[in-house]
């Protein structure tokens, strides 16, 4: 077990972990541990169970996180990496913490640079994928998209983040739904494409999203919508404000295939190819890449 | 007591009434008994107390409503009447409703047209206050803003409604504060003009509003705002939003001394001049002129 190792992707509401081999994959875990179930910040007591059928088998099995944990809310606040940022610079700024049972433990930091608008921006654990998208596919320039909660707009530059930008998509949408006038008495939402597309096509008129929105409410007065499209609708609307904002036709998209084929549906309205890859692939490789780069011996 | 009636704009969340002698605001009443008070749809039993010290004077005084109160949540659902709207069709589409206590009592129907983005909208209310401050302010053309929860973009032609689009600004004001990452472990907001201003300036730059708003969380992350200036930034980016899209550098702005007060300091840092009218002076004066208006005797 000498070059087993476990990448860890911790986020508010998600958990994924990967038993390594090198460079490769050889078990995962997926469960709904985010770090808003963990109780009294005792984050070590909550990773434990998860992994404990891996370090079963080895009880100091190293382990490198990346995500939400090394946010202010996290496990430890980890400062972010100013942009250019390549995995070089991830795996030099990579911050120890303690566990109990012994492991060797890191956490990857987030980065931090001016958005498109020259407002700051920050992301934590999109980097990794951004880096190893860029090693699985090699190219000088990669437009990349990060959907989400907080989706993620960005540009690297042989192989290093040059300028990424934050848009809401995810939230706002769930936040609009569950506490505006636009769900209002929605039964349960139904993925629906003609909705969908209706809305992607209608954010690209609209001037702005605090206007395009209020579209939710009025296609429904009308008929045009039924309530049981009014998700799929504001789905389509905030994802085409989204891509309106491409500066060029193409793009990668990584994340979840959900997601990735949402987002691939809206670009094809729109004249944009999306060339997916899978969220998770780009993460191990990301995080195998920091991985190696460490200084020092983790294990 | 025969020139005697009574104006009501009845709204989601507030109550006002005006005792009219013709033309003229003799008595007001403010309430926060908003239409999302009244308990089993019990209108006529929700309304009566609220006006009874008028009621004491004259049984039979004629009520003229506005707003949500002719919406499908409200007491009657009265049709919108499609744009172009001046005071004549409000008048011609009001709907009457049965009082209790012998009042003659009618509803204003809202108004329905395409907006700059050739989607429906709508409003209930906003469009009484449109044809008052026509009749106040006579011009050939009024851009005109209604500042608020669901804000009005309207352009009049000739004391007629022409066109006008919704903003959802106050509503995702407050929706984003309470329940998104934004509004996280916020003290009690104050007023603060450095940030407000700092908002409407950063709108002008982000190229979409789900974009802008996640400055809320970078700025207070890198401690250019304080905990306690993040509501005056979120107002300040949400209405620096929408001033963004007005087609010309005046207009007028309609609505309460506090909200247009706001307006109208965010106008200054663009270069946008806004002309406040009184809101309850411009919706006493529409009501008036759709009251003369109305066929055959209310009283």
């Amino acid at each position: 077990m000498k070059k087993d190792w476990i990448a860890i992707d911790w986020g508010t509401s998600n958990f994924r972990a990967f038993l390594m081999n090198e460079n490769l994959c050889t078990d995962s875990i997926s469960a709904p541990c985010g770090l808003m179930q963990v109780r009294d910040r005792q984050f070590a007591a909550a990773l434990q169970p998860l992994i404990q059928p891996w370090l079963d088998r080895c009880t100091s099995l190293p382990v490198l996180m990346a995500g939400m944990v090394g946010s202010q809310q996290g496990w430890r606040e980890v400062p972010y990496v100013t942009l250019p940022v390549g995995y070089q610079q991830l795996a030099q700024h990579v911050v120890a913490v303690p566990t109990p049972w012994g492991s060797p433990c890191q956490i990857v930091p987030g980065a931090i640079g001016n958005n498109a608008s020259g407002l700051p921006d920050v992301m934590r654990g999109e980097e990794v994928q951004l880096v190893g998208l860029a090693a699985l596919y090699p190219q000088r320039e990669h437009h990349v998209i990060l959907p989400g909660t907080h989706s993620k707009h960005a540009v690297l530059h042989h192989g290093k983040i040059r300028c990424f930008s934050t848009f809401m998509t995810g939230e706002i949408y769930a936040v609009m739904l569950s506490h505006s006038l636009l769900g209002r008495d929605l039964p349960q939402a139904t993925e629906e494409n003609t909705a969908f597309a209706l809305g992607v096509k209608n954010a690209q008129h609209a001037p702005c999203l605090s206007n395009a929105l209020f579209s939710a409410r009025t296609l429904r007065l009308n008929d045009t919508l039924a309530p049981d499209q009014i998700a799929s609708y504001l789905s389509g609307l905030l994802i085409g404000a989204e891509l309106r904002e491409l500066p060029q036709n193409e793009a990668w998209i990584v994340g979840s295939p959900e997601l990735t084929e949402r987002y691939t549906r809206a670009g094809h309205l729109l004249d944009i190819t999306l060339y997916a890859a899978d969220g998770n692939d780009c993460f191990t490789r990301g995080m195998s890449l920091i991985y190696q780069s460490l200084d020092g011996e983790i294990v």
